[in-house]
């Protein structure tokens, strides 16, 4: 949400050349509420304008809020000051930003930044979407074990201003030769958070201070382990290392918050058919989103055609109780209605870690028995509706003394088409999981599908039953 | 998840009485960890006799790190050292235990809390649920704006071992006698991060130091308002005023990620029509999941009733074209899957605060704008599954030269049935919206069952336009 209120202001004082007035609203106020400010109904130029009043680590701050579109936009209007602002901003953000570059933009900016920020970039480039790596930043702070607590504290001092956070420091030995020469990572011995640091008596060594007993995250793990390590142990940040417990980086608790957030989203989007889309609803790009939102539709829609099969395969049937179509619609949507239900749950349980795939003979026992209490619940509605709401045009139409023998096919089909909707609902995500694949991929359209397939055939069997 | 490793350990350890071995375990490991591995296979005696043998405060950072139905169990087996553990517990978790306690064992714990715990647990037990109130925790760091900041990290370092978090300490002034005699909350002036506390001069005063333009949050406001303020300002913790800027506690990050990751649950629930439950999938108890999906189900059921009204209403035709009721299933699915969609993208971009009811104009154009371009793909693989698959059944049963007719009624009937699916399932969660409830309620089940019923109307009238 922009500010509209500080629009006007901030257009008089670019009209007016203000340079002090900018200075002040850009160093007054939060990044944050700066970068809102500036959100919409500025050029790149101007944005660039605004900025450069502001010392060059403000930009930073400020520039990094912004909205990814936008920084892309202004990357490519001024090189020589992005080069400036890269060496200012966090390790992960300007990484973030150079993967959205046009590649030839990337490179000429790349150009302008001096060799130790380069490698940085080269090695966080390097990581796979989705692995921990993508997510982590290289600008920890970090002592040796070595130090003690006075001596860490004026360490931080001078360590802090280019720093993520300082709150959590890293104790490290010395970087060790590879036998082809180069420096490995200084490997992690402890934790000591700034807190017992302050709390320390002054001459206390750091080696005798520091946490041992450190839960580490490693480079290449999926992001998705991030979110639960930090949901149980309260962390503002976490350290990221390699198989030789090398230290690469730090995952922090910001990032750890918009990531959980951005797979709420993708979840739920998933869970509803959407392939994953970037961007606000209503910013994001129109046929990006058709294609993301066509392509399951379509898949859902060829999927769905075997109805045609199996319905037709009970074609005779049909023409003798053609009355009892009207049924269809209801007793097929009661599987799709339990089978959402069962995959949504399992789906979210192995994505919290509660279960896991090897659980699924306790998985389908609980649903079993939960889906048959469902469908006895049903089925007493369905009494209910057959006995007291039959349309009259349906009554006229049933043999004499067939009246019950509707009540039961309906009854007994909505209450096997529920078993089934949960029962596929709940041990496709399962089944899909230990495979190794994500069991979003089983979105609550697609177990309907397959539900509305096997319910056409349990629907006609039971009329079979009960008529023919 | 359990780590099985311990488990036989610490039951040696329990058999032996070895006290300093059991120390041992509870102080040298994290908390988060104890938890863990005591979480199954012990009885609440036994857990107490764990925890004993640890310092108070560990034991109650342990303590926190249990299960809540853990908790309760303990707290009901041993009453007196419950009331020892309350005083040493973060201020919001032991108010969230007394809230699961039944009265009486409440009761009985509260008598052995010292005064000034029980004023601070009252206060905090009166929020309402849902509110930014119950969120928040009054074991904040504060200061004085007239300390240097020399004096600044002393009295921290005194305030360090019984506040929540030290990193960002809240600049108050003195408390104000209200009219009745009573002291009304102390009035927040600024904030000071302790990374700026150790940067700056040891003489600098906090009043200069301090940070005085604040993103606070209100007793009162939807927690729905914390995840999107710690999303966009990345902070650890945030203030929490009353209505004269009065300071009552602070908001901290590990909250906000376990409220963001329990939302993401109980949306994702509420989307596939289940109601929010609580606790573990395997855990949660049987008759509560079974209520929160029965009573959906059997919402949704009734409500899919209609579509046997609408049917009987087209009674006649169907009998005239019994041949065709094959695509019934088809075509209505498309309605659902479309709706699922837009509901899903609707509902979320609501949640993000991406837009909000008021633009409900701009929502439906490009909504309507999306359906046209998806209805106008499916609509084409309409035309080529009707022209090259039909089943031989319903082609012998076509009356002579009405093979185009067929092919228009369906494709036309599954591009309206999109059409109107996902135009509804846009709509009512912004209708609902704008009613101030909650847009989640607008489950995709719900909508897929409002779309079946105005789907048959569709499907019909195209039936009858080109049969009829």
């Amino acid at each position: 949400m922009p500010h509209p209120l500080f629009t006007p202001e901030i257009k008089l004082m670019l009209a007016e050349v203000n340079s002090a007035g900018l200075r002040e609203f850009c160093e007054s106020l939060h990044p944050a509420t700066v970068a809102e400010a500036l959100e919409e109904d500025f050029t790149p130029e101007q944005l660039w304008e605004v900025l450069s009043q502001a010392n060059i680590r403000t930009q930073a701050s400020i520039f990094e809020y912004l909205p990814p579109a936008m920084q892309v936009e202004m990357a490519e209007k001024a090189r020589p000051q992005m080069g400036q602002l890269l060496t200012k901003m966090s390790h992960d953000d300007r990484v973030d930003l150079l993967k959205r570059l046009p590649g030839r933009v990337a490179e000429s900016v790349m150009r302008l930044v001096d060799e130790a920020d380069r490698k940085d970039i080269a090695t966080l480039f390097n990581y796979g979407e989705n692995t921990v790596g993508a997510l982590m930043t290289t600008d920890y702070a970090w002592l040796p074990a070595t130090a003690t607590a006075a001596e860490a504290i004026d360490q931080l001092r001078a360590q802090a201003p280019d720093k993520e956070t300082i709150y959590y420091v890293y104790v490290v030995d010395d970087a060790a030769r590879r036998v082809d020469g180069s420096l490995a990572p200084r490997r992690l011995l402890g934790v000591i958070t700034l807190r017992d640091l302050i709390l320390a008596p002054r001459h206390a060594l750091v080696r005798d201070l520091m946490e041992t007993d450190i839960a580490t995250l490693r480079y290449d793990q999926e992001q998705q382990a991030v979110a639960q390590l930090f949901a149980r142990y309260d962390f503002i940040a976490a350290p990221v290392v390699d198989d030789n417990f090398g230290l690469l980086g730090i995952v922090t608790h910001d990032d750890v918050l918009d990531l959980v957030q951005r797979e709420a989203t993708e979840n739920l989007q998933r869970q509803a058919g959407v392939g994953p889309i970037e961007g606000a609803y209503l910013d994001a790009n129109f046929w990006t989103v058709w294609w993301n939102r066509g392509k399951w539709l379509a898949f859902l829609f060829v999927l769905q055609m075997f109805t045609i099969n199996v319905m037709t395969h009970f074609e005779s049937d049909l023409e003798r109780v053609t009355f009892l179509m009207v049924f269809v619609p209801l007793c097929l949507s009661v599987g799709g209605n339990a089978g959402s239900q069962a995959a949504t749950l399992v789906i979210r349980a192995l994505a919290l870690e509660e279960i896991r795939a090897r659980d699924w003979l306790r998985v389908f026992r609980r649903e079993l028995l939960m889906a048959a209490a469902l469908a006895a619940g049903l089925g007493l509605l369905s009494i209910v509706r057959t006995y007291f709401f039959t349309p009259e045009s349906v009554l006229v139409k049933l043999p004499p003394g067939f009246f019950w023998n509707l009540n039961w096919a309906i009854t007994l089909a909505v209450m096997g088409i529920c078993l089934c909707g949960a029962v596929i609902g709940a041990m496709l995500p399962l089944g899909i999981k230990s495979l190794g694949w994500d069991p979003a991929l089983m979105s609550t359209p697609f177990i309907a599908t397959l539900s509305d397939v096997l319910g056409i055939v349990i629907f006609f069997n039971f009329v079979a039953l009960f008529f023919l």
